[in-house]
């Protein structure tokens, strides 16, 4: 049997269509302990109700039953990669967090400052969790270093945290970590996982023995811990799988970063959802397919601010007849995971997904909420069913066999 | 791509939360002809009813569409065991259900005692149903035979049927049945279905042939047939994938065996739900996970009896007080399989599921019932995803990337 991206290529065909697909990060949320009511059921939403209505509303599982998934697992369900199957290294996750161009070939290492005692012991993986300043600092001092011909690119992210990027030719990233993730023990060396990596494992401790010395008097961040080698992913992109000409309108790093895995063009635009839909606005002639991201419910949500994701969700309704204006043909409305202000956190609970054209059997649901997509025409979705789904809905997928 | 199991395994972590799964067997059911009302749709079951208000219902698939499932695959499912590719062998299910302690390497067979005719051919596959004391005189003939250094054991069962266990160095289970299962054919010999069985075929031969010299003059019970020569399964055991400590609280062998089979602890226990849940009490603090199995229902349902079937389910109801006392975080309600009464027998249908814990988002069903379950939150849900939910709701499992 082919994978599913493998049929949904064999049937893609293009069409005049247009595919908005507005992507509310940590949308799915929990009852609030005095109201019994969601987020979602909270907020005072009366255009995502008209769509709920007259369109087909489900809840999505990003990943499986129970599985919490992270950003990247999320938005890939999305764009209808199994999570399971296009994974992408932490290494390079944290490298799109932070709009860095990786290269292909590259590889990137998340890591740590760290504090080593007298004896060359770890004491503190986080080197006292010291500023973003003093981590720029440091990271000088170690950016640019060369070993053999390969090139150690390191940038400081936030507080004790960096990025390192090993450039050069015939880099492997099957690399065990330097990280041991525990105190009292010295930094491992990093060993190779494949025959093919030994070379790369030798260059990278070249550049740990390096950094411990360029970094012996700066006590308590007097070395660096690195993990999740990986190199950038080489996905199938949208265009090849969907033959959609695919934008993205985001401005968290993170996103474009991923959106660019998936082939997609990333848009330069503003931080507000009005900066995000005049970008929409300005380009929606030029693509027929685009991913918006709406970022501050899931922050909300992280920091268990009930109210203030509410706030977003309502922000985006009373935005929404400005993007229908467009008349894009198929509208998804979702999130790329729950994040419950009660859990503080993502969580595993099934998203609400709101799918909008004229092809419909619409739901005649009254209103858009938790409960509402339980009895909507979608069902118990997984996510990567949405983009054939909304494929379909855009009459961009030809018939399968006589 | 990892196996779902694999993917649990990575991400499931400890916490002090508890979570009880209590398993009334064959708890699905049809309607009855007069009352057009199940046997749960019949119960009075207040207690059900308002977890089913606060939590999430659905309906269980243990194996697949149209698939009804035995004993094993039914409970293999809700312990998160793909029931189709951990499967148990019917030699070893028989040995389990007599609480037979298999050892690793023992090869165990189900058999019958049957009659031959004056030719050598099997003229009654069950020896007349010959008694279960006959059964055991029988059985003590042969009971002990030593073959090569290979000690064969052999127990009666119930009426015609018994167990024989192979025990002794480098044993294979890769054999052919010895029961033709059909008539006027003589009884056949064991084969090597791998060249490495070889030895073990020749080992069961000789033995069958020694059988049938000692059980001649003892028509109609002139020989015996054995079929479904296993070893004990070695699965990984749910505190490896789970990093759980379980505990099962079970009186029927048959329960028990499979328990054990996934590394549960296996509690000394009474056979009534009061034993049972006294046997939970008293053990509470000392595990993480509990599975409890209720018998009577699934008795009740082969029996063809309603109203008894009823009366086991309304007997859970009163006694969920005392367990819910407990305040286990995470409560499962379900069954293994659908044994409607209507049926007399397991059947294929969808089994009623509640799952509460303070992060349900909740279904506000009025009735826990088959028809209420098809409303619920958790959708249609294959058994094996239950395990992970339950993992996710007691805060156990970790975010899958990042």
């Amino acid at each position: 049997m082919q994978s599913s991206l493998d049929l949904i290529r064999e049937l893609a065909t293009t069409s005049p269509t247009k595919i908005v697909l507005l992507v509310i990060d940590g949308l799915g949320g929990l009852p609030h302990s005095e109201s019994g009511k969601t987020e979602l059921e909270t907020a005072s939403t009366p255009n995502m109700d008209k769509l709920a209505f007259n369109g087909n509303c489900g809840l999505l599982q990003p990943v499986g039953a129970g599985i919490t998934p992270g950003s990247a697992p999320g938005h890939l369900g999305l764009f209808g990669y199994d999570p399971l199957v296009y994974t992408i290294g932490r290494g390079v996750l944290e490298a799109l967090g932070m709009d860095f161009d990786l290269k292909p070939g590259d590889i990137a290492a998340r890591g740590n400052f760290c504090t080593l005692d007298a004896s060359g012991l770890i004491s503190d993986r986080r080197a006292g969790r010291i500023s973003t300043e003093d981590s720029k600092r440091l990271s000088h001092l170690l950016d640019g270093i060369d070993i053999d011909g390969v090139k150690v690119i390191v940038q400081a992210v936030k507080e004790h945290r960096l990025i390192a990027v090993f450039r050069g030719e015939g880099l492997h990233e099957e690399l065990s970590d330097a990280d041991p993730q525990q105190l009292r023990v010295p930094p491992k060396e990093v060993a190779a996982l494949k025959p093919v990596a030994e070379h790369t494992a030798k260059i990278v401790n070249q550049f740990l023995a390096e950094a411990k010395k360029r970094l012996t008097s700066h006590h308590p961040a007097n070395m660096i811990l690195l993990r999740g080698f990986s190199k950038r992913p080489n996905f199938p992109s949208m265009t090849d799988i969907y033959k959609l000409k695919a934008a993205a309108i985001a401005s968290y790093p993170m996103y474009r970063g991923l959106a660019k895995a998936v082939g997609m063009d990333v848009l330069k635009t503003g931080s507000t959802l009005a900066d995000e839909l005049a970008t929409l606005e300005k380009n929606y002639a030029s693509y027929d397919f685009f991913f918006i991201h709406v970022k501050g419910a899931d922050a909300a949500g992280e920091d268990g601010n009930f109210q203030r994701k509410v706030s977003v969700i309502e922000e985006v309704d009373r935005a929404l007849p400005q993007l229908l204006a467009l008349k894009p043909d198929v509208f998804i409305l979702t999130g790329d995971h729950s994040t419950p202000a009660t859990l503080a956190g993502h969580s595993w609970h099934p998203v609400p997904c709101l799918l909008h054209s004229r092809w419909c059997c619409p739901d005649r649901l009254t209103k858009f909420s938790e409960s509402a997509c339980r009895q909507g025409g979608l069902g118990q979705l997984a996510a990567v069913s949405l983009m054939p789904l909304a494929m379909a809905h855009g009459l961009k997928l030809t018939k399968f066999g006589a």
